[in-house]
């Protein structure tokens, strides 16, 4: 295992750090666009990267199926395939087996499930076929395959769950080629239950990963639920490794997670909110299907530098009112720009040692009038 | 009326001029690309202006639609609305009013028809409409209305037609108002008899326009009718003028175009077909969601500097396969950069006095083996 964090600053829990790979580094605490399918979706590469992303995340499952591991690689692995040049995390495709896919059987060996894509072929995934997959597409960063339970559920099923997740882990990391710029990330479980977090990320530890995420959360429980589970597994991880919190989440859930200790992020929020009119503004978010934004001359957020911004809020209406593509490209990049320009503000207030007065600050802004 | 056009040199009929405009000049031979409502499909403006597109068109009558001319011009007019600081043409209306509404009834006064845009409500366009629509849109050219016939006609039906539209253009440049770098063109009709484009081209010379379109080609005719139709109708257009051939068209037409006379081109195929699989290369066009791209590693076309050709067949062959709007956007704006080089090269070999060898050369590569 080879990737390595510098952790540059502290503000109470909150981290200031950078992660660096074969394919370049990346500032902590970090927000991954999410590109499923080798794009992120209504976006070229060269978009994604005026956001201030630095890094995006792949779906291993939806890769696997379309266009597949094995063409991925003989294409010369996920970045030259899809263009983005610099840091790729994938997840082990573990998540969406189980979310996505049918007929799913959890077995000690791994997890078999068909799916509508390929026409019903039945799969086999063992954790070691997601970590050749991952490595099939020259992801700097793999995710070891878990099984995510849904809360709420009993003890009974996720202490089960933790013990076999953690076996799983194991035969990733020895499944795991190890390569310079590249790394395994290990994923605590245990649901909501406290001393079954501290068992999972115990155990990971004594494993031993490049990174640990925090994975089973933002799946239907409260936020007080999510950041306290943070609050439990955080103090836990080895400070000299990237923490990150997977599937989430919206601006206020990211701000909570960083006071927590956390440096990683990926959710599907700005992008999917770009398709369906939704803006994030530091505000608060604005659909902009409403037609009190009919013939509205200013910019979504006067304080934003995308593209999006040069224009008025009654053109971007006008766009989604007549479904142009156009306007989700514009709406996908506002968001994912809001996002980086947030992340890129934790940062900096995280140096300053001011995380705590920026967080009251940007909060007061988002949730207050509009 | 005070458009200035420049024409910097003549090659055997094929013209090499400049169009100066209120927002900039545009080169001749020139490609508009379509920008039907305020947006050129599937891509931002500056994804446009990259491909080399120097001025956009703009259909009136979607605009008029949606979201309407008022509500434009409030917003400053369409560049300012959509971003485009470039020239923009923008047609009359009258071709979709005729192609795409309902219970269409043409009178000497105007055009009556109903939308299913605006749930049905009877709408009545006037020559005189169309200028003042186009001049809310604050475009540098406008068209006059006419009516455009469906190749085959009859000739009484043709005649009546240049009658009336004759009648027509008069109107609609008695409604124009009169702006520096702002123009209006005038459009001959006349199906396929020559005698009747003679009359047509002679009746609004004499009224005096800024530019001349030839309209009611490229409607179902053979490629060899329409040349015919331009052999005659350019001759009798000042040489001091430009000349706009409306809806067209392939490569292999606009090459055609150019050699007798013809200044100024828009379709909607390059972007259509972007749309819709298809790739222009200048060894012909491609569908990528052909299996045969499957594990392609090459470019579409290794001598095209688009952003989509950095990429492989197989990876766009891979976001058409999963409905990736990305796919539609790079073949979109490749289609267009095709365009732009095809126009470009055009103009070079014109400027050197090697239109045909360029011509003979283009199409034998074009229409050859791939």
């Amino acid at each position: 295992m080879s990737l390595k964090f510098d952790l540059i600053k502290v503000d109470g829990n909150a981290r200031r750090g950078c992660v660096h790979t074969a394919h370049g580094c990346f500032q902590t605490p970090a927000f991954m666009a999410v590109g499923t399918a080798a794009t992120v979706k209504a976006l070229t590469m060269d978009q994604v990267a005026a956001t201030g992303t630095q890094v995006i995340l792949g779906n291993t499952y939806h890769l696997m199926m379309r266009p597949g591991g094995d063409l991925v690689e003989k294409m010369g692995g996920l970045h030259k395939f899809s263009g983005w040049t610099g840091p790729i995390l994938t997840d082990s495709g573990g998540f969406q087996v189980m979310s996505l896919s049918n007929l799913v059987k959890m077995k000690e060996e791994g997890v078999e499930f068909t799916s509508h894509i390929d026409g019903g072929i039945k799969h086999f995934m063992r954790p070691e076929d997601s970590v050749h997959i991952q490595h099939q597409l020259d992801s700097n960063i793999t995710m070891v395959l878990d099984e995510c339970l849904h809360l709420p559920t009993t003890r009974v099923r996720a202490e089960k769950n933790v013990d076999m997740v953690t076996r799983w882990a194991r035969r990733s990391k020895d499944a795991f080629v190890d390569r310079d710029g590249y790394g395994i990330f290990g994923i605590v479980q245990g649901a909501d239950f406290p001393d079954l977090r501290e068992k999972s990320a115990r155990a990971l530890t004594e494993i031993g990963f490049d990174g640990y995420a925090i994975g089973g959360l933002a799946v239907g429980e409260p936020q007080e639920v999510m950041f306290n589970m943070i609050g439990v597994v955080a103090p836990m991880l080895p400070n000299d490794k990237p923490r990150y919190l997977m599937g989430v989440g919206t601006p206020l859930d990211i701000l909570g997670a960083v006071e927590r200790g956390v440096d990683m992020f990926d959710c599907v929020m700005p992008t999917r909110a770009g398709r369906t009119a939704q803006a994030f503004t530091r505000h608060g978010t604005m659909n902009m299907r409403n037609a009190k934004f009919k013939d509205d001359p200013t910019p979504l957020d006067d304080k934003c530098g995308c593209p999006a911004c040069k224009l008025s809020r009654a053109y971007l209406h006008h766009l989604i009112k007549c479904n142009e593509v156009l306007g989700a490209t514009l709406l996908t990049q506002h968001n994912l720009w809001f996002y980086q320009d947030l992340m890129r503000e934790i940062r900096e207030s995280i140096e300053q040692g001011k995380f705590q007065e920026f967080k009251t600050e940007f909060i007061k802004n988002y949730t207050g009038e509009k």
